[in-house]
C-alpha cells in the first residue's frame, strides 16, 4: 500500500521559469524534498509516471472573486467550487479580493472573507484588500493588515463611481500609504466619470444591450486611467500593479512605462487572452451577456494576440482571470439595461489551457515563460517565492503534471465551475493538466477530483517583496541629495525620481 | 505729401504659408487691395521698400494675459503697453483670456475685459473665455458668448485646484457644450491634484525656491492631463486645443493623438521654444523666479529643440506666449515660498524673433511654415482666416516687413514691455521686424512706434470654424447607424467615434 | 455663341488647400484670370454653374507608367487613353517615369519618352527619370536633365535585382548627385535581394499563384528598404521621396523620420488607399492577378485606413496611382509563375474619387486637405506651384467642378481606361467630377470627353524646388563650423546633420 | 590544513536570476555540490566567510578579442593576461571570436584559435566563429563546427567593407545555414557602404582625428543595419543576436522587434553602458583614440542610461565588452588618419563593476537582474545553462563573492590588463569582487590572483539551445499549412512567420 503523502513523479521534464530538465521530483509531507535523477526514496511511495509530460509549478490565479456579492447578486462559484475547478485546471492557488463597502472597516471585511474562505478552499489562497474609500482609519487599517494579517497588496478602483471609485488625491494618499507599509498598489484602471457619462448617453440613445457595455467605456477610457495611475504611483515611488489589462492601448501604456524604468506590472487575464469583445454584438442576448465584465473585452480581434505578444515579452508580467461568475439568470438582471448586468466571467479553471494554447502552442512563448506568467511571477510579486512558483527542493508541493500534446475541448458541459456557460466554449486547447498535486497531495488525477473543502490554507504575505521593492528602495536611497542648493541656501536632501535631472543640472551654465 | 492710408510695399518677397513670391502689396484703408507686380496705384501713396526683405502676415499671439489680476497682484503689461510691444515685435493681433472668478458670471467678466481692453489696445485683439466653474448658468452663458459675443473658444483648467480647476465630469460637460455651440475647447493640462500634493511635499522638505515649482509638477503631470483631456474630448467628439505644451512627453501625447485622427491642436509658446527650466536652479533667486510659469519650463535641455521639431512637422500647430509679466518685486511675493511666486513670463514682443531664430534660421522649418505657426494657423483655428493670417487681396492689412538676415539681441534694456527683465536676455536673433503695419497703418518703422491707445479693434469670431469643425461634423454625420441591431431589436442610430468598430463587426462570425 | 476659351465658373465653393470660399472663377486663354464675386467678364463667356459644387484644382497624379514596356509586354493604357481617363476622373496632369534599360543613356530614354508622349497626351504631363544603373555618364546625364530638360526628380530602385536595382554605394552616389543638382531623390523601397530569395523559396514550395507575390515580399521587406533609403539620403542631406508606400510599417518609418526632421515625403497610391492584398488569395486566378503590383498590397485589412490616417495628418504627403495596366491576357504570362505576372494596377481615373470616399467622406480629412494631397503638394514638391495646384489668379486653368454629394459606382464597364477590369470594381464613391477643365478648355462635361491627342503639354520643372530645398540649404549653411577643432588643430568647417551634436559638445567636460 | 578543492562559502546571500537567499554553498572538485543552510561538510574544507556579501555566478563575458591581429597590429591582452584580468573583475568565462581571413577556412582558423587559447586561458572559455565570406565550403564548415566542434554561434559583419562584410544575399544564406544547423546568427550591425563613404568624406574635409571616427558612422548607420539584419533573419526564421548595441536608436530597433515577437537578443557592452562618445572630441589625441571602437560610442550623453534602462527591462539581454586592447603606440598608427586607428577598447576586467554601479547602485535593476545580464542569459543563449550562470547543485563552481557596499576606483594604475590606459579611468564603482572561484578553485582573493595559464577549459556548446530555439521550432511546426489553396489547386504546406496572415484570410470575402 502506498503512502499518499510520499509521492515521486518520475521521468517528467521539470519546467521552471529559467530552464527545463528531465528530473524526478520527490514529495513528502507537502513539500518538495528532492529534485533530480536516481533519487533514493522510501518504499511505498506513490509513483506518478510523467514520461513525455511536463512537471510544472501549480498555477497561481492572481485575480478571483469567489462568491462575491456584487450588483445585487452573488457570484455562483464559491470558494469551494471555485477552488475545485481551479485544481481541475492545474491551478493550485488563488488570490481573491476582500472588497469592503464604502465607509466600512477593511479589517472587518478581511475577517469576514477569511471566515468564509478558510473552511471552503480546496487549495491554498491569499487575499488582496480593496481600498474603496479613504480616511485615517482606512490608512491605519492598511498598516495593520500589512503588519499583522499577511496582506501586501491593496487594490484601488478608478471606476465604479459613487461605489468604489477613489479620486486622484485619494489615490495619491492610498499609494503613499502602500509605499509606506511596503505593499504594492493595485488599480482597476478605467475612468469612472467617463463611464458614468457614457452609460447615460447609451441608454438615452436606446442602446440597452450588452454592446452598450463596451460602447460606453471604449479602450481609451482604460488607457487614460492606466496612464494616470502610473503617473500618480511614480510621484510617490510606489510600485504599481494594473489588474486586468484588457486593451492594446492600455497594454502599450504599461509597456512604455516599464521601458522608462517604472516599477509597474500588468496583468492580462484569461478572458482577454483567449476571446474578444465582438461577442457583445451576438444576436443572442444571453450569449452576449456572458462576456460582460469591466473593463470590457475589446471588439478589435487582434487584441488577444497583441496582449499575448506583450506577455511573452515581459511587457506584461502575470496572469489572472477575474473569475466572477454569474448565471444567465443573474445576468438577466440587466436584460433591459446593460448597466445592470452583473459584471464577471469565468476563467479560473481554463486559464492554464487557454494560455498554453494561445501562448505556447502558437509559438509566442516557450514553456518556461509559461511557468513564469502563470505561476512564478505571481509568487515573486506577491512575495511567496520560491515557496510557490518553482519546482525546487524546499518549495511547497503544488505541482502539476502537464501533457503538452494532449488536447481538450473547453465546454460548460464538462467543466467543474458552477456557472452553466463558458466564455471559451468550444475552444480546442493543447495542453492538459493530467495530475494536480496540492500541498503534497494528489487532488486531481485523470479527470477525477479528490479533494475536500477546507484543505487549502491561507498564505500570509510579508510586505516589501524583494522582487518589487529592491529597486524602489535603492532608488530612494541613491536619489537623495541630488538637488543642489542652487547657491541659495542649505542643501536639501530628498528623493526625486526624475532620473535625468541631476545630469541636466550638472551641466548648468546658469549657476 | 503721401497718404498714410495708402501704402505700397515694393520689391519684397511675399511669404504665405503655401509659398513665397516676389510681389508688391498695395494697401488702402486697412485692407490689402492688391498683390502682384507692376501694380497701378494712385499718386501719393506711401512707399515702403522691401527689397531683400520678406513681407509676412502680422503675427498672431494666441495666448496673452494683459494686466491680469492673479495670485494677489496684477500683470504689469497692460493692454496698451502689451500691444505696443507686440507691434514692435511684428505681432499685430493678440488673443487674451477672460478669466472669471469661480462662481461669477462669464458674461460680466467678458464685459469687464472688453471695457478694459477696447480703449487701450494698439492692435486688433480677441478674447477666449475661461470656464472656471460649472453650472447651468455657465452653460447658458457659453452659448450667449458664442452666439452674440464673438467667442468661439473656451478654456478649462485641469490645474489650479480649488481656484479654477474643473473635475473630469465637469470637463465632460464643458466639452459637450463647446461641441454643442461650435466652439473649440482649450485646456490648461496639468493634474491639479498632483501639483497640490507635490507642492506640499516640497515645502515640507524645506524646498522653497523656484526649483520647487518645477519639482512639484514634473512633466509627467502635464502629459497625464493632456492624455486625459484628449480622451474626454474625443468621447464627445469635441475639438481640443492644448494651450502651452511645455514638455516632450506632453507634446508626444498630442502628436500621437493627431496621428490617430483626433482633432486636437497643440500650442507651444515662445518661452518653451526659446529657453528651458534649468534656470530654476540659478543661484540668483530673482533670475530663477523670472522663469516661473505654469506648466513650468523643463530642465531637460533638449526640450526646446524637440518642441520645435514637432512644430515644424505639424504635430504642434500654432504658437502663443502666455505673456503675463510680473516685476521682480511682484515675484518676490514668493520669496520664501515658490507657490506664491506669481506665475508668468514675457514673450509677446520676442515670439516672432525667437521662433525665427530657433526654427527657421536653424533649418528646422522654412519661412512658409513660420508664417503658418505664427499667424495663419491661429487665424484658421479661431476662425478669422483669411481675414488675417494671409497676405492676399481682401485681407486685413496686418503686415510685417521682415529682415531675415538682420540680427538683434534681445534685452530688457531695449524691449518695449513694462517688465524690467527678459527671459530671453542676450539671445542673438536672426529675423528682425523692420516695419509693422496694423490695420493698414504703419505703426512701427525702423525702431519707432507710431501708435496710440485704442487703435486696435475687437475681432469677433463665429462658431464652427471650418478648419476645426469640417471633420468633426462629417464624422458625426457619417458615423451614424454603424451599430447594427445585433439581431436583438431595432437598429440604433447614433454617433461612434471608434472608427474601426464597423469593420470589426462586419466580419462577425458570432452573429 | 460662347467663346470656349473664356469660361466663368459661377456660384461654386472654391477649395484651396488653405481654405474654401464661395467665389466665381474666370478663365481666359488657359489661365485663371480672376477669382472673386461679382466679376466683370466679357460677353459671350462660357458659363458653368457650380452652385452647391466645389471648384478644385485639377488632380495631379504623381506616378504613372503609360504604355510602359515591362516584363515582356506593354501596358495597355497609352498616353492618349491614359490621360483621357485621367481627365474623366478629375486629374489634369500626370507625372510619368522615363525608365532606361540598364546600361543605356538616360537622355536618349528621355527623348524617346518625350517623342511618345508629346503627341498623345490629352493633359499636361511631366517626367521623372529613373536611374537604373550607375556610371559617370549617368551622373553627367542627370545634370543635363536637371539643367536643360526640366527634370528635377530621379527614381532609384532598391528592388528588381539584376534589372533596375542599385546597390547601397550606388544609391549613395545617386543621392549625392541629386543633392548636387537640386533634384529630389525618389525610391522604390523594397529589399531586392530578399525578394529574389523569397520568390525562389515560394516557387520551390510549389506556391506559384498570385498569393506568392505577396508572400515572397512581406511588408517588412518594404519597411527595411524605406529605413535604409532614408538613412542614406540623410547622410548626404538629400531630400527623399518614397514612391508607393504600401504598408503600415513602411508608412510608420516615413512618419517617424519626418518627426525627426528628415526631409522625406511619402506617396501612398490609390490602390493602397482603396483596397487590400487579401485579393491575392481570391479563388479566381485572374481576379487575384489583377492586383499584382510591387510592392504588393497588404493582406492586413486595416492597412488602407491606416495609410489614410497618416495621409490626413501629413505624415504622408501626396498621392499617385502607379497606373500601369496589363490586360488579363498579359497577366496570364504568369499563370504558372507569379514572378512572371506583369506588375501593375489601374488607378489614374479613379484616384480622386477613391480618396474622396475613403478620406473625406469618412471624415478623416477635409476638402482642403484633399486638395493638398491630390494636387497642391505634388505641385510644390515637383516645383510647379502655384502654376498648378491652386485656384488663384495667374495659375493654369486646370480646374475641376466636383460634386461632393453625388455618387458613382466604379466599374470596368464604364471606365475610360483600356484595361478590361478595375481593382476598385463595385466601389460606391461619393465625390464625382462633373466638369474638368484642362488648360482652360472644358474637356470633360457631364460624362462626355471632349479632348484630342496631343493637347497636353510637357511641363518642365526647375531644380531646387523651394518647398523641398529651403530647409536643406539652410541646414547646410547653418551647420557649418559646428565641429570644434578639439584643440588639436585647425577648426574644420563642414556640414553635419546630427542636429544635437553641437549641444552635446558644448557641455564637454573632456576638452 | 585545508583542502583547496573543497570549499564552503558561508553566510552569504546567494543571488540567482530568480531570487536571492541567505545560503551556504559547498563546492567540491569543481562543482557546486550543495546549496543550503547547515550543510554537513567534510573536515578540512576551505571556508570563505561571505557574511554581508553576495554570492553570485561568475560573470560571463560574451564578447572578447584576445590577442586579435587586426588593422596591422595585435591586441595586447592575450588569452593569459586577458583571462587573468577577467578573474580579478569577477568574470569566470569569456566567449572569444574566431575570425578567419576572407577566403580562408573556418575550421583552420578555429583550430588556430584553439591552439592559441587552450594553453593560456586562466578561466573557461568558448568560441564564436565569424563568417567573413561565403561559399559552399564555408557553409559546410559551419555544419562541421556546429556538429563536431562545439560552436553554435556565428558572427556576420555588415561593416568592414572589402574585409569582412557580407552582402545581403550572403547574409540571407548564412542566416539560413545557422537556422539549418541550430546555431544563432550574430551580427555586427553597421552599414559598411555608408561607413566607407563617410570616412572618405571626413578625410576629404580634413577631419583626421578620432572624432572623425564617429562622424563618419553616426548612429543611424547602426540602426539601419540592425533593422536590416532583423528583417533578413526573420525571413528565414533564424534567431539573431546583435553584438555591441551602441546607440539609442539601434537599441530601440531591437526592442521593437522583440515586442513584435522576433527572436532577437541585443548585447550592450561595458563601454557603451559606462562611458560615451564625447571623448572623441577630447583635446588630447591619445585620450580620444583610446575610445575608438566600432560601432563608436555615441556623443549623446544620455545613451548609457538609456541602454541600461533597456537592459534592465529585458529589451536588451546580455552584456559583453568587445575587449580588444591596443596600446597608445598601436593606436598611433592612426595618428593622422582615424581610419587607421586600431579599433578596440578595454572592459573584460571592469564590466561587472561598471554594470553594478550604473545599473544596480543607480536603482535601475536589482541584483537578480544583474546576475541575469552578466551571466545567466549568456549561458542560456549560448547553451551551457545551468552548467554555468547559476548557483545550484550540480553547476560548475564558477562563483564570485561580491561586496555590494565596497567601492573601488577604476584605474590603469591598478588594473590587471596589459593596456596602459583604461576608458573608465577614475570611475568610482560600488560593487567589488572579493573572491573569485573558477572551476572550484579560489583564483582571486583579497586582491591576489592565484591562477596559472592553461587552467581554463574550452566549453563546447551544443546546437539548438532551448532558450533560443524552442519558439523558433514551435513556430515552424505550427505555422505549417496556413496558406489555403485559394481554391486554385493543391493546398500548400509551408512555413510563414507573418503571424496574423491566417486571421486576415479567415475573414476573406473575396474567396
Amino acid at each position: 500500500m502506498t503512502n499518499p503523502s510520499r509521492i515521486i513523479i518520475k521521468g517528467g521534464k521539470v519546467v521552471n521559469e529559467d530552464c527545463s530538465v528531465i528530473s524526478d521530483v520527490y514529495i513528502e509531507n507537502g513539500r518538495i524534498v528532492e529534485v533530480g535523477l536516481n533519487l533514493i526514496v522510501p518504499a511505498g511511495v506513490t509513483v506518478i509516471d510523467a514520461t513525455d509530460k511536463l512537471v510544472i509549478p501549480g498555477g497561481i490565479d492572481t485575480h478571483t472573486h469567489m462568491e462575491f456579492e456584487f450588483m445585487g447578486t452573488k457570484a455562483v462559484d464559491d470558494f469551494y467550487i471555485g477552488t475545485k475547478a481551479a485544481l481541475a485546471g492545474g491551478t493550485t492557488m488563488i488570490l481573491d479580493f476582500v472588497i469592503p463597502q464604502r465607509g466600512t472597516s477593511l479589517l472587518e471585511a478581511y475577517d469576514r472573507w477569511r471566515d468564509t474562505a478558510d473552511n471552503k478552499v480546496c487549495c491554498d489562497y491569499s487575499l488582496h484588500v480593496a481600498v474603496t474609500w479613504w480616511s485615517d482609519k482606512v490608512k491605519k487599517e492598511m498598516e495593520i493588515l500589512a503588519k499583522e494579517k499577511g496582506v501586501n497588496s491593496f487594490k484601488m478602483f478608478m471606476a465604479y463611481k459613487d461605489m468604489f471609485m477613489l479620486k486622484d488625491h485619494e489615490l495619491y494618499a492610498a499609494f503613499s500609504q502602500c509605499k509606506e507599509i511596503g505593499a504594492i498598489a493595485q488599480v482597476h484602471a478605467e475612468n469612472g466619470d467617463l463611464i458614468a457619462e457614457g452609460a447615460k448617453k447609451m441608454l438615452s440613445l436606446g442602446i440597452r444591450g450588452p454592446e452598450g457595455h463596451e460602447l460606453c467605456r471604449p479602450e481609451e477610457v482604460e488607457a487614460e486611467a492606466t496612464q494616470r495611475a502610473i503617473t500618480i504611483a511614480h510621484t510617490v515611488n510606489c510600485p504599481l500593479y494594473v489588474v486586468h489589462v484588457m486593451s492594446k492601448s492600455a497594454a502599450k501604456v504599461v509597456s512604455s512605462a516599464r521601458r522608462n524604468g517604472r516599477v509597474v506590472f500588468g496583468e492580462p487575464i484569461a478572458a482577454g487572452l483567449g476571446t474578444d469583445g465582438t461577442h457583445y454584438w451576438h444576436k443572442d442576448w444571453s450569449h452576449a451577456a456572458q462576456f460582460v465584465m469591466g473593463p470590457p473585452l475589446r471588439p478589435d480581434p487582434s487584441t488577444p494576440g497583441y496582449l499575448m505578444d506583450l506577455l511573452a515579452n515581459d511587457d506584461l508580467s502575470v496572469t489572472g482571470t477575474d473569475n466572477c461568475t454569474f448565471s444567465v439568470c443573474q445576468k438577466a438582471l440587466g436584460k433591459d439595461d446593460f448597466t445592470k448586468i452583473p459584471n464577471g466571467v469565468n476563467g479560473v479553471e481554463d486559464r492554464m489551457s487557454v494560455i498554453w494554447e494561445k501562448g505556447v502552442h502558437s509559438g509566442k512563448m516557450d514553456e518556461n515563460r509559461f511557468v513564469a506568467v502563470t505561476s512564478s511571477n505571481a509568487a515573486k510579486i506577491f512575495n511567496f517565492y520560491p515557496q510557490k512558483g518553482r519546482i525546487a527542493k524546499g518549495s511547497d508541493a503544488d505541482v502539476v503534471v502537464w501533457d503538452p500534446k494532449a488536447t481538450r475541448k473547453v465546454s460548460a458541459a464538462t467543466h467543474h465551475q458552477a456557472v452553466e456557460y463558458n466564455i471559451f466554449e468550444g475552444m480546442e486547447c493543447h495542453g492538459v493538466p493530467v495530475v494536480t498535486i496540492s500541498r503534497g497531495k494528489v487532488v486531481y488525477d485523470k479527470g477525477q477530483l479528490k479533494t475536500k473543502r477546507g484543505e487549502g490554507r491561507f498564505i500570509p504575505r510579508e510586505p516589501y517583496a524583494e522582487f518589487v521593492y529592491k529597486r524602489v528602495n535603492q532608488r530612494e536611497q541613491v536619489c537623495q541629495n541630488i538637488v543642489p542648493s542652487c547657491g541659495r541656501g542649505k542643501n536639501v536632501s530628498f528623493f526625486i525620481i526624475g532620473k535625468n535631472l541631476s545630469s541636466y543640472l550638472m551641466n548648468l551654465q546658469v549657476q
